[in-house]
């Protein structure tokens, strides 16, 4: 079997997400799907169009929270640029699961931010706050619900965890899974399996079992957190995460949807105008001429735009099966889709940009921000 | 020229420490003496006695003392085995130096017990605590003047700095020091440097300047420490610590003197007949026979029992001076020499232990133990 390697901190191109099942052990989300029905719980846009398309023990979390258990969901944001349409995926799971429940954990990655990033201090504290802390109150999370925190200024045994790790891996194992090993990203790698599976310990809460909702290329993470908290047996319990797996959206000009390619994403705080010449200039699975398109058809398949739309935009199944249909047969060229498609993010973003004004300062008053 | 390297996890046996002056920048003792002198400040029976030979910046050390700065001493102990003689000689200039005016932080080093050494939590836990805090009071520290803490319950921006420092050091520089690099390694390291800077930060005192006491094998961990330091520059101010070296004393069996070798050295809770055993059973500098040793005399030198003389048992210089004489002319035989030493351990160790019953109960009132 040829080598596979998922590098969390490059620029992956997953083409063949089946092969995640077949190397990494990861589950298709489809199998849990029918449990959730029997549970009563509707699934979200992402998972019912399969854009979640795996798990790892999803179905166990899902009997902790029919028992009645306390269970959370975690994520981290490297404050390294700004909250984009990217983020704001991860940001409406953290809100649906919210919404059924569960604590939410937002760690703001400052330390890796720093060691992997090279980010200024001073400008990851104000981009964790400003930008991700404030979006994601924006968008809908409780603060009452939410423990927002930096990794430098994490209070508690959190920072016990990190040293305890250092001894549970390897460096050879640390290299199978990072491809190097360095001191930057093993500090990285220590904290993050912290952030994921403190929230179990009794002063954050005693969560039963902790979800975390990543995009594919995140899996060695997982796998390093769940080996980690296997070998921790004896000195203090930690149930390995459940995580779902979702696909990556696709950036405006095709590529990986990034922050460090400004051209590729929306970001929240954007002025309209940028954000409207951003969108229009966007790649699509259009053909060379209007008239080759209307005898063709497009290719939503291969669409950034039409991500936009499965992804976000449009929520209704109905209303996006009609647009798909229009653009195979040619009825709906790019041009039109797109301000249609802008004028669905402009609406969206006016009344964003409003709400943001009053979370930047819910939003220092809310968390410890770390003194340097 | 050959490489030289001091591995401070290894089990060094340093031949010639002018090396160490020529190879690793660290200034002889002795051209500090007469500002000590001038200033009125008494060395300490290791300083006097060459046993203290080096130093780094301990003069700038010298001079924020003379301007009224704040200063500490700072050192960390390994929870792995009991407190000895090694360790209480540590303990001694921590005394000194207390005495003088200096702040005294004592870290114990639990997180590198446990990824280095590999100890169960609660055993160096209840070590650090009963051994190491415990025995460092009943010698007089005082605890109103100290600040004792375990690595991994340190609570503020202590860990901050172990976070940032990750990207602070390359894989080859690491190497370099240390020999290998492995997680543990890397995050014990690491850890090891916050003990010396953070008492620097604001919220731990502000103290100008620290100072670490340490055997020569120990400097690997000084020079990562400076290099941080520098390296933190922009981001926080940390001024790279003063350091003093001293000999390792043998251990009884003439090689290195460790709990992790109990007939190498002598326990301060150990029991007076256990204690007795080991010390007259100690290899010396005597020769084969009595006749012999008459005629030849002893070899002072080369011997374990008057290196616990130097290091520690005879503080009087001229009483000293006239045990090496008497020794050397063949007058003071291994037998009658080892019965007037154990006598002197027995006073000692009589005292010791009726101080360490009471200071165990106050050792563990006066630190936060870990979670876990």
């Amino acid at each position: 079997m040829p080598e596979v390697r998922l590098d969390p901190w490059g620029r992956p191109d997953i083409k063949d997400y089946s092969r995640l099942y077949e190397v990494f052990g990861i589950r298709p989300f489809r199998e849990v799907a029918e449990k959730m029905k029997s549970m009563g719980i509707e699934q979200s846009l992402l998972m019912r169009r399969g854009i979640v398309f795996g798990h790892r023990d999803f179905d166990s979390l899902l009997d902790f929270y029919k028992r009645g258990e306390k269970v959370a969901v975690m994520t981290g944001f490297v404050p390294s640029g700004g909250f984009h349409f990217g983020h704001l995926l991860t940001g409406k799971q953290l809100v649906y699961f919210q919404n059924l429940g569960f604590k939410v954990f937002v760690g703001i990655a400052d330390a890796e931010a720093y060691a992997v990033r090279h980010i200024k201090r001073k400008e990851a504290i104000r981009i964790g706050v400003e930008e991700y802390i404030a979006n994601l109150l924006a968008i809908g999370l409780d603060e009452r619900k939410t423990e927002f925190y930096f990794q430098t200024s994490r209070k508690g045994s959190y920072h016990s965890l990190i040293q305890l790790f250092g001894s549970k891996i390897t460096s050879s194992e640390f290299e199978s899974i990072y491809g190097e090993i360095t001191p930057g990203k093993i500090v990285s790698a220590l904290t993050q399996a912290a952030d994921i599976l403190h929230p179990q310990l009794d002063e954050y809460g005693g969560y039963k079992m902790v979800l975390v909702p990543v995009g594919a290329d995140q899996d060695p993470h997982l796998r390093l957190t769940r080996d980690l908290a296997e070998r921790m047996k004896g000195e203090v319990e930690l149930r390995p995460p459940s995580s779902i797996y979702h696909r990556l959206m696709r950036g405006l000009d095709g590529g990986k949807m990034s922050s460090s390619r400004p051209e590729t994403t929306i970001f929240l705080n954007e002025p309209l105008e940028v954000a409207r010449k951003k969108f229009m200039s966007s790649l699509t699975g259009g053909r060379n001429t209007a008239e080759e398109q209307r005898r063709l058809g497009g290719e939503p398949e291969k669409c950034p735009v039409f991500d936009f739309y499965i992804y976000q935009l449009i929520e209704d199944d109905n209303k996006l099966n009609d647009v798909y249909k229009r653009c195979k047969g040619g009825k709906l060229l790019c041009g039109e889709c797109k301000a249609m498609g802008f004028s669905m993010i402009r609406e969206f973003l006016e009344e964003h940009q409003r709400k943001l004004e009053a979370s930047r300062e819910v939003a220092w008053s809310i968390v410890e921000a770390p003194k340097f």
